[in-house]
């Protein structure tokens, strides 16, 4: 199987594929943006994609829900990922906090670390890279005193050492991601859905008319979001994801019930909720014979 | 009055704060993130401040939304503009497209172009900067045939010419900034409301019976998102923003009601909503005039 991600090597996208994918088996392949990757899905240049979806510091979320729910169809999302934004601070061996005077990273990576940066290295140079491992590669091969701002995996792939764990001003923040594909997996019991439900004009009581479709039925939504649709002047949909899976009766019933309320209903897919937290010991393990290559 | 804003000089916030602020009665203070705007705000250095919360090329909305919702208490917005995200290649007088060789621009710039610069400049290196303000002044500043992606203030502020115009794989993409302050204005006639609804457990009905307290009104909801609080496990809350102002009957009526649906609603202000686009002739004026300085 060939399975593409937000690249280069090294970035949280790959920490995340690396929970669901052994790359011993499978062929990994990193494209630049996320919309690349979503893509490459729909081309067939991959079988899935890895992609962050919400709340990330490694790229555009809107860029993915873009591509998913406008630029392509046929495509379902079947797995999700949910991993806390660990940053540390990452150095060549023997580096000392104190002889630190510049700091590489991607400025949304940065920005999140900026109080700890103040109290701890208030007069370092703030150096951009275009991604976390692109800071990494920069500290490992280039000479000076400079640290990289990164996940784990781009120490580990770049040789460097985690010289100051979590550094991130918001211990809480977390990335979720979603494997992007073409065939929805079967039920197992613990489901989510996502749909977008595009409603044709302003009329304030689509949204409620949906609403009451779930409860009575007793679906449970764990998302809601409202956008334009950026294609049709006035329309605009919403993004919900709901507990289930669309061959749980309930879900199914609810979802057909919706042709009435909207002009049009997107089946983003259903999958098996995030197993939660990051396998430490299978990542390293992984990491350790990870190769990948970049998308054409 | 003292006004801060995302900076450095030279970013789309800056844009956005000219369009509102003449820079001749003010003074402009800058910082280099979101979060610390609003915070400047809370403790009173600045009067008021203008970031951006969606949809943006220059920062991490979620860190605006999380400013004014969870770290501060007693803020509003007061204000609201919508830019389109236009983005130009910016060069030193006399560059020849065919002669370029290096791009420099913040990652999620560059992100935007991707198609672009994929089909019109294949070859180039893209290098990574902290905005597109710096990336002009790297290109205004260092010998090379490098150029900068930016908006046009930066053009305006580093000298540089606009040898490219709209080089965005997605022209429709817009950024909405709001001004963030501790007085709500009047009312004007054509106002939003902007409020976070907590809900203190995950109950399948809470949003529904908060949308019924609106629809019976017929105030209309412009946006809903739900997002976890992150500060008590398993709470939740929703953003929403209505057309129309506190003050005015219905929505005072509807807001009055949800008490009993929520655990905590939080006022996020009541303000003009966007005069839409930027008024050219007038930001080339004020931009002309325009000084900033670094906050503390």
């Amino acid at each position: 199987m060939k399975f593409g991600f937000l690249g280069p090597p090294g970035t949280f996208t790959q920490e995340a594929l690396l929970q669901v994918t052994d790359p011993e088996s499978n062929e990994l392949i990193y494209y630049p943006t996320a919309e690349e990757v979503v893509l490459a899905v729909a081309s067939g240049e991959v079988d899935s994609g890895m992609v962050p979806i919400e709340n990330s510091v490694e790229g555009t979320v809107n860029m993915t829900v873009d591509a998913l729910g406008f630029e392509t169809e046929g495509l379902v999302i079947t797995a999700e990922v949910i991993l806390p934004v660990r940053l540390h601070l990452l150095a060549r061996a023997g580096t000392d906090l104190s002889g630190v005077t510049e700091v590489i990273s991607m400025p949304h990576a940065t920005a999140q670390c900026r109080r700890w940066l103040r109290e701890n290295l208030p007069d370092v140079k703030i150096t951009a890279a275009n991604s976390t491992a692109e800071a990494a590669g920069r500290v490992a091969y280039e000479k000076g005193t400079a640290v990289a701002i990164g996940p784990n995996l781009a120490a580990q792939l770049f040789g460097l050492e985690v010289i100051k764990r979590d550094v991130t001003d918001h211990a809480e923040a977390e990335t979720r991601f979603v494997v992007v594909g073409r065939d929805t997996p079967a039920p197992t019991g613990r489901d989510k859905t996502s749909i977008i439900a595009f409603i044709a004009e302003d009329k304030a009581g689509a949204l409620l008319e949906i609403l009451q479709e779930f409860a009575s039925r007793n679906v449970n939504l764990t998302k809601i979001e409202s956008r334009p649709t950026k294609r049709v002047l006035g329309e605009y949909c919403f993004f919900m994801d709901m507990e289930g899976h669309r061959e749980d009766a309930t879900v199914a019933e609810a979802l057909d019930s919706l042709s009435t309320h909207v002009a049009r209903l997107k089946f983003l897919g259903s999958y098996p909720r995030a197993i939660g937290r990051l396998d430490a010991e299978r990542l390293a393990r992984r990491a350790r014979s990870a190769q990948a290559r970049p998308g054409s």
